[in-house]
């Protein structure tokens, strides 16, 4: 596998779920070379140092990129340009850089001017969990996931090689797309779902007819499902709403003229209508298990707190409040 | 345990999810009397006779109620009212009568004035998976969940305590609720969420500008996590809304009204809010996690079809479509 990894000196900029990932990832396949980590916050970078993520540590990008061949972006969307403008001097002629931000047009234009276009290679890979910070890393979380690059006319094809080559080792699948197809692909697929999760827990814990406590308590009726993904990053969801504005706002809009007509079904008792929109919703269920982005296993397979699996857990009254 | 069912004969009208999770959970918790099972369709009932959960199978169910002392109906909400017409001349002096359904007020009105007052316990056990039918039960599906139970003034004390005590020995905790409080609070945690999970399947699905392959290909990034209770049962979720629709009505009106706002705090770029609104969702997720209604594993601890957990596994490449 070591061959994947057809670059020297690696900088990883930004050291959360996602960078401690890779630092993780890039060891399990066998990159022995010397991976320079960089963060602006002081607590994230002490505890990549603890963990031993990396071989160096930098609260300046700049000085994690000197001498780096592969420079990979990991901080929010909104973090790039000046993340970009802090790097730019220092980086090495001919070093590659990427990163993995969840929109694609806005951090190109970002970049643009700042890294060199022909050296620049746009990713995402998608793949994640609702933990943050480098303890979060997990070396696997690429595997059978897919990764999206978003190369520019300009781009280097060897650049881009290198690049899909390392999300390869890591056992992801390339697909290479323009960046407004990503950016609209992704306002459905992540960016509607991840909004409108925030908002119903955000819509329950408003309530003032219901405690947070009844919220808490009968979340197993599928509410908690929705609490996952709305305890993701606050600061990198903020930006992917900044900057995928207009692909995020079409989407949008169609979920509620949706809505509308399903509030219209209830409110006049149209039963066959909401069968129909009920049931055929199920056969985008088994083509997700199918295509392996899902379990079949039902409920995701979810490890029950229950008395049998874990015998020291409490009793649920004693957790009640 | 086997002190806990104080009944000898049971009756299970509809043989679902939940019908036939109580019949296992029954066997598995040392009920050993003889378990009658009804159900108006055919394969279902056949798949039940097949599987063993019952001693005597029948397409009436005025047939499996005759002679039972706890009949527990697990039909549709919708179905209810038929149902009871039926076994009401069948039923033994005394029997006690339960039901499951994720409504409370309108089941019991529905069965007001068929099935005696006195020995009806309304319950809604709040689990569940997104598979149906006979097959997909498991005799731990109620284990360290709440079972809800909402009598009337007029409820016997005795048929309430033998429900209760059923649903304890599944593992369950009790919470006794006024029925209209039952149908505000899962409007909430079970209602709007599958509506909503429903509609955004739909949007996804009806896009012009975006393939279903592309929807399926790149589901990681959050949308997979809706189609799970999107491939819930369609003729339950009919019947959920038409019969808590004022309750639904209310709780998507509110989730509407947040999601305008959240619109327009995109729509003008005000990253302050938003950054507010997503910081606080993760305070209820963990109090979901600490009250043991899920899991601390990041992504639900949700197997990976991964190449290393499934050697069989075909190339996600194979998969494409």
């Amino acid at each position: 596998m070591a061959e994947a990894f057809r670059f020297e000196r690696v900088a990883i900029v930004g050291i959360g779920l996602i960078g401690s990932s890779i630092a993780l990832a890039l060891r399990a396949n066998g990159f022995e070379g010397p991976i320079a980590i960089a963060d602006r916050n002081g607590d994230a970078l002490r505890v990549a140092a603890e963990l031993g993520l990396g071989t160096s540590f930098h609260n300046a990008a700049a000085k994690a990129v000197a001498g780096a061949d592969m420079v990979i972006l990991c901080v929010p969307v909104g973090a790039m340009k000046e993340t970009a403008r802090a790097i730019a001097p220092a980086l090495a002629p001919g070093a590659v850089v990427t990163d993995v931000g969840s929109v694609k047009g806005a951090v190109i234009e970002a970049l643009s001017g700042i890294v060199p276009a022909g050296r620049f290679v746009p990713g995402h890979p998608i793949a994640g969990s609702e933990h943050s910070g480098p303890r979060a890393g997990y070396a696997s979380l690429f595997e059978r996931r897919w990764c999206i690059l978003t190369p520019g006319e300009g781009t280097d094809e060897e650049a881009l090689g290198k690049v899909a080559d390392m999300w390869r080792a890591f056992g992801s699948e390339i697909e290479v797309m323009d960046p407004r197809r990503h950016d609209l692909v992704l306002a459905i697929t992540s960016h509607l779902p991840h909004l409108i999760a925030y908002n119903i827990v955000r819509t329950a814990d408003d309530l003032e007819t219901v405690t947070q406590a009844e919220v808490i308590k009968f979340s197993a009726g599928g509410f908690r499902d929705f609490t996952r993904i709305a305890a993701s990053d606050p600061t990198m969801w903020r930006d992917v709403f900044l900057n995928n504005r207009e692909a995020v706002l079409e989407m949008l809009g169609r979920f509620v003229e949706d809505l509308l007509i399903l509030q219209r079904a209830i409110r006049w008792g149209e039963g066959e209508s909401l069968y129909e929109i009920f049931e055929r919703t199920r056969a985008i269920r088994a083509g997700i298990v199918e295509a392996g982005q899902d379990t079949a296993a039902p409920d995701f397979g979810r490890p029950r707190t229950s008395a049998s699996a874990d015998p020291d857990a409490p009793p649920l009254s004693a957790a009640r409040r």
